[in-house]
C-alpha cells in the first residue's frame, strides 16, 4: 500500500451486453450541432445499440492476484463512486489497484458511460432522478427524516456520521439518472462481463449488490468471491439454490444507523435471509456488521465515508485470508 | 513511446460547473429498487446538481510536460472515444500517457459520467440519439449516402477507408445521447475546467472543438495550446478577436471526404475562416490537410482509425515543436 508509483501496464475500456435495436415511425427533427455551426436534418428512425454496459480496467504491469477485481456501482449512480471520494481523497479503485488487483470499473446499463436508449421506444418508462433529500434521508442515511435542507448550514446529520458531509453537493454531482425496469438487462450485461473474463472477483454497492450475487449463482466457476457493500436485495432462497457457491465466499459489510431507515429496515432482512442461506448450504459466508465491532458512523457510502481506506483494508484482509492474494 | 510500465501517481476524478437546481410539481411515483426488494414512495421534487461536467485523470510519476493535455470529445460522444478504439487497440489516452502527458479525459455536461437532468423542467427540449446511419452516412464519412445497412454484409465504406469498419457495432456501443440547447452550460463547465489548473493543453474532436476554441480565447493565458481534429464549427470572426490568442499555438488536423458530405461541406469553410483570422492576427496556426500530405482513407474518427498512432505522432512532433513538451 505504498505511495510508489504504479506500475500501470494498460489502460483501457470496451462495452458488452449491447443489441442492436431498429427505431420506426418518428418524426424528422432539425439541429444546430455547434454554436455558429450547420443546421442538420435529423432523422430519428434508424439503428442504435441498447443495453450495452461500460468496462474501464485498468491493468498492473505484476498484479498480485490472478484475479481482476469488478467494481460495480450501485442505484443511480456510476462508476464514479469507486475513483476519487467526495473529499478528494483516493477511492478503491486506486486502493486496490496499490493492494495490487487489476481493477475493472463498470457503469450499468443506462448510467454514465454505458449511455441509455430512448424511452418510451426502448426502454419502457421514464427514469427517476436522484434527489440531495432522498440521498441524505432515506438511501445514504446521512440524516434523520426532515434533515435534509437545501442550506447546507441548515443540514443536520446523524451523531458522529463518518460521511463528508461537507462536500455533499460533490458527491450529488455524481447521481445519475436511473430506470426502474431494466433489471434484466442489466443482469445480463453483467453476467457478459463475467462470461468475458476467466475469473474475477466482484466487489458491489448497494443496487449492484443484488446483481452480483446472482452473477455468482450464474457463474460459480468464474467468480472467485462476492463481496457486498451493503446490498439492497439478494436472491430469495425459495427460488435460487445456493448449493453451487460452495467454492465462492460471500462477505457482507454493513454501517450504521440501519434500523433509523424504513427503507433499510425492509430490505436488510431480504439479504439477510439470503446470507443464512448461503451459510445452511456450507458456502464460506461472513457477515459484518461494522457498529457491533465498535466501527460506528458509517453511512451507506462505505467507499466514501472518512475511514473508508479502513474498510478497504478490512476486505483485503478478507480476500487474504480466502487466498486470493499471491502471498509476496 | 515504450511498452515499458506506465508510472503512475495518481487515478482520480472529479466534476466542475453544475449548479444547484430545484424541482416542485411533480406527482410522486413508486419504486421497486431491485429485483426482490422494497418497494419505495419516490418523491421526484426537490434539489439535484445540473450542469456538471465529469474529469478524469490520470498522472504521471515523472511527466514530461508540464501542461496536463485535456481530451474533449464530441457530439453524441464521451470521453470513451479517446480510451481503446473500437478494434482494440490503444486509444489516445494511453498514447499520450506513453508520450509523457498527465491526460484529463472529460465527459462534457449531459454526456457520460457527467449526467444529465430531467427535461423539459431543467434542460428544455428532449435529446437526440446518434443513429447508425447518421454516424455512417453523415457525421463520420464510413460511406456514401444511401451505402448503411443493418447487415454489417451489406454496408459499403467509402475506398480505402481507415476506419475499422467490422467494429462498427463497438463504435455504436459508444454513442451517448445529446442536446442541442445546451452549449452555454457545456462551455461554461469547460472554461471552469481550464480554470482550475494552472496550465493545460486542449485536445478536442469535432463539436468539442468550438468549445476548445472559444476556452482559448476566454482563457488565453492559461491554455498553451488547442489543437482541433475536425472541429464541427469555430467562433465567428466578426464577433470573436483574436488577437488575444498571440501566444496559443492552434492546430487543425483534417481527414478524407470532406467535399462528399453535406454537413463537412458546409461546416469546414466556417472553420476556416477562423484558421484565418487567426492568422491574420499573428496566431502560430497551421491546417493539417491529411489527404494533401498523401495520407488519405482518414474518417472523421481520426482518433478510432487505423493510423491513429500515426496521427497521434504528427499531433505529438508539433506539440515538440511548439516546445510543449520537456525535452530529454
Amino acid at each position: 500500500m505504498s505511495a510508489a508509483p504504479l506500475q500501470v501496464r494498460d489502460i483501457g475500456s470496451f462495452h458488452v451486453g449491447g443489441q442492436m435495436v431498429s427505431l420506426t415511425g418518428l418524426a424528422p427533427r432539425l439541429r444546430v450541432s455547434t454554436a455558429n455551426g450547420a443546421v442538420h436534418p435529423i432523422d430519428p428512425n434508424g439503428e442504435m445499440i441498447a443495453g450495452q454496459m461500460y468496462v474501464q480496467y485498468v491493468k498492473l504491469a505484476a498484479p498480485r492476484s490472478p484475479h481482476p477485481l469488478l467494481l460495480w456501482h450501485g442505484g443511480g449512480m456510476s462508476g464514479v463512486n469507486w475513483e476519487t471520494t467526495p473529499d478528494g481523497r483516493a477511492g478503491w479503485q486506486m486502493f486496490f489497484l496499490r493492494a495490487g488487483f487489476d481493477v475493472f470499473v463498470s457503469d450499468a446499463v443506462e448510467r454514465g458511460r454505458a449511455s441509455w436508449a430512448p424511452y418510451p421506444d426502448v426502454f419502457k418508462d421514464a427514469p427517476y432522478f436522484r434527489t440531495g433529500r432522498e440521498a441524505w434521508e432515506e438511501t445514504f442515511r446521512f440524516g434523520p427524516a426532515g434533515s435534509w435542507n437545501v442550506d447546507p448550514a441548515q443540514r443536520r446529520s446523524h451523531d458522529g456520521l463518518r460521511f463528508p458531509i461537507a462536500r455533499m453537493e460533490g458527491f450529488m454531482n455524481q447521481f445519475v439518472p436511473r430506470w426502474g425496469d431494466n433489471d434484466a438487462l442489466t443482469q445480463h450485461a453483467y453476467d457478459a462481463l463475467v462470461g468475458s473474463l476467466e475469473s474475477s472477483i466482484v466487489l458491489t454497492h448497494s443496487q449492484g449488490g443484488n446483481f452480483g450475487l446472482q452473477a455468482a449463482l450464474h457463474a460459480p466457476d468464474r467468480i472467485k468471491a462476492v463481496i457486498s457493500l451493503e446490498p439492497s436485495g439478494a436472491p430469495d432462497p425459495e427460488h435460487c439454490d445456493p448449493a453451487v457457491l460452495g467454492d465462492v465466499p460471500h462477505l457482507f459489510v454493513w454501517g450504521d444507523y440501519l434500523d433509523q431507515h424504513p427503507f433499510w429496515v425492509e430490505s436488510v432482512p431480504k439479504v439477510r435471509r439470503w446470507y443464512e442461506a448461503l451459510v445452511a448450504a456450507g458456502v464460506n459466508a461472513q457477515w459484518i456488521d461494522l457498529p457491533s465491532r465498535g466501527i460506528v458512523g458509517n453511512s451507506h457510502a462505505l467507499m466514501a465515508d472518512s475511514n473508508s481506506d479502513a474498510i478497504g483494508k478490512m476486505v483485503h484482509e478478507w480476500m487474504c485470508e480466502m487466498n486470493l492474494v499471491t502471498s509476496t
